[in-house]
């Protein structure tokens, strides 16, 4: 799933699917979907660090959200949310949240002396800045309670034109070498199935001269025997 | 490949890979590749049927070209080319031209007595205007004529998103279909695999029985013979 959405070669550090919930303060009808959250930290090519999170769903070529995040922008976000671990440790921070929505994603109640956690997509459209956040949200029985919110972005023509290409190619190769595998298993196939049939030919071959073979040592038997009847009776 | 590049679900009435010869006025060195000109003729959502041309390359996700021409763009086209067929009629007179093409697509020289047909793409880059054409040009040790020119745009990002999501869309669709056909082979060549194993395990306990069953044969008659022997003794 990787190479679907990374950008480098780098291999991203987490790639999985969650559900996730759609938010819309202003609609009260919450929708979810499973979608494909992958995080990323890399040095592109102005070695500047970047950590990368991509939301996008295997079944809607145009759901694609990002998040861009360097190390300036973590300041911000650092002192916005109080966050204290250093940025190397951040992406980790992240992924131990996600583990944590996987968790209790098929969690529909919340456990009566507990909490469960639950990934959000939230479009702050009634701020009329039409803003989305993604939120890991502690849910309890006491209350909401957001550990993350991290702005992404809805990606443009542009992007999204250019992570379908990633996709396809990434289809392409995968077909590809699927089509080569079934080549080689006709061949296997067609291989065995010759076995089989020289097999069974064989022993019907083999059958047909055992048969004869006997005949043919009852013959000489009975042959000798007859010689040895004729002898006594000399 | 139709679906690859068909926006509605008529199929389209070509379909084909073709050698385009790659113009620049401006650069003296012409280049080939082989796309694939598909050509449509179809009524949309407003009514209106339109004559549809697009030119697409396997290997280059971006490269897309497409012509849109409804009766009214047709009248221009026809009294500024000369055209005198119908709306109706001008999609296969188009399509002749294309199969003219192929045939000639692997002729590097101009036959001595004869001409060639050749597609080109033109960039009139000169005219400032960047227009892009696609002709279809006689070549004979003459002249270049140009039998036909439609004036084609090349797609920008929104089109481009859309025709990737109607192209991974069509690759996972075959790509499903030749995992399932690879699902059933492997059953077929397990099952195969399984009758060869038991054939030739059959055939090594049938050899033993027939060999135990002729050893028995073989004493029993000696048995027969050396009674007969000595009933001939006494």
């Amino acid at each position: 799933m990787d190479t679907i959405v990374s950008s480098s070669n780098q291999p991203a550090l987490f790639s999985r699917s969650i559900n996730l919930r759609i938010v819309s303060p202003i609609k009260s009808d919450d929708k979810s979907r499973n979608v494909y959250v992958t995080v990323e930290f890399q040095t592109g090519s102005s070695m500047q660090t970047e950590f990368i999170l991509k939301l996008t769903d295997e079944d809607d070529p145009f759901f694609l959200y990002e998040l861009h995040l360097n190390v300036d922008d973590f300041k911000n976000l650092k002192r916005d949310q109080g966050v204290l671990v250093d940025f190397n440790a951040f992406p980790q921070h992240v992924i131990d949240y996600l583990k944590l929505c996987i968790r209790d994603q098929h969690n529909e109640t919340t456990p009566s002396n507990g909490s469960r956690f639950q990934l959000q997509l939230v479009n702050d459209e009634q701020q009329f800045t039409n803003q989305t956040h993604l939120r890991v949200v502690e849910i309890s029985s006491f209350k909401h309670l957001t550990h993350l919110s991290l702005l992404v972005t809805s990606a443009n023509d542009h992007e999204i034109k250019n992570y379908l290409a990633r996709r396809l190619q990434s289809k392409t190769t995968d077909y590809n070498q699927l089509s080569n595998d079934f080549e080689k298993l006709k061949r296997e196939l067609e291989s065995t199935q010759l076995d089989l049939k020289e097999k069974t030919a064989n022993f019907q071959k083999l059958k047909l001269e055992w048969d004869s073979n006997n005949n043919q040592i009852v013959g000489r038997h009975m042959q000798e025997l007859a010689e040895e009847k004729e002898k006594a009776l000399q």
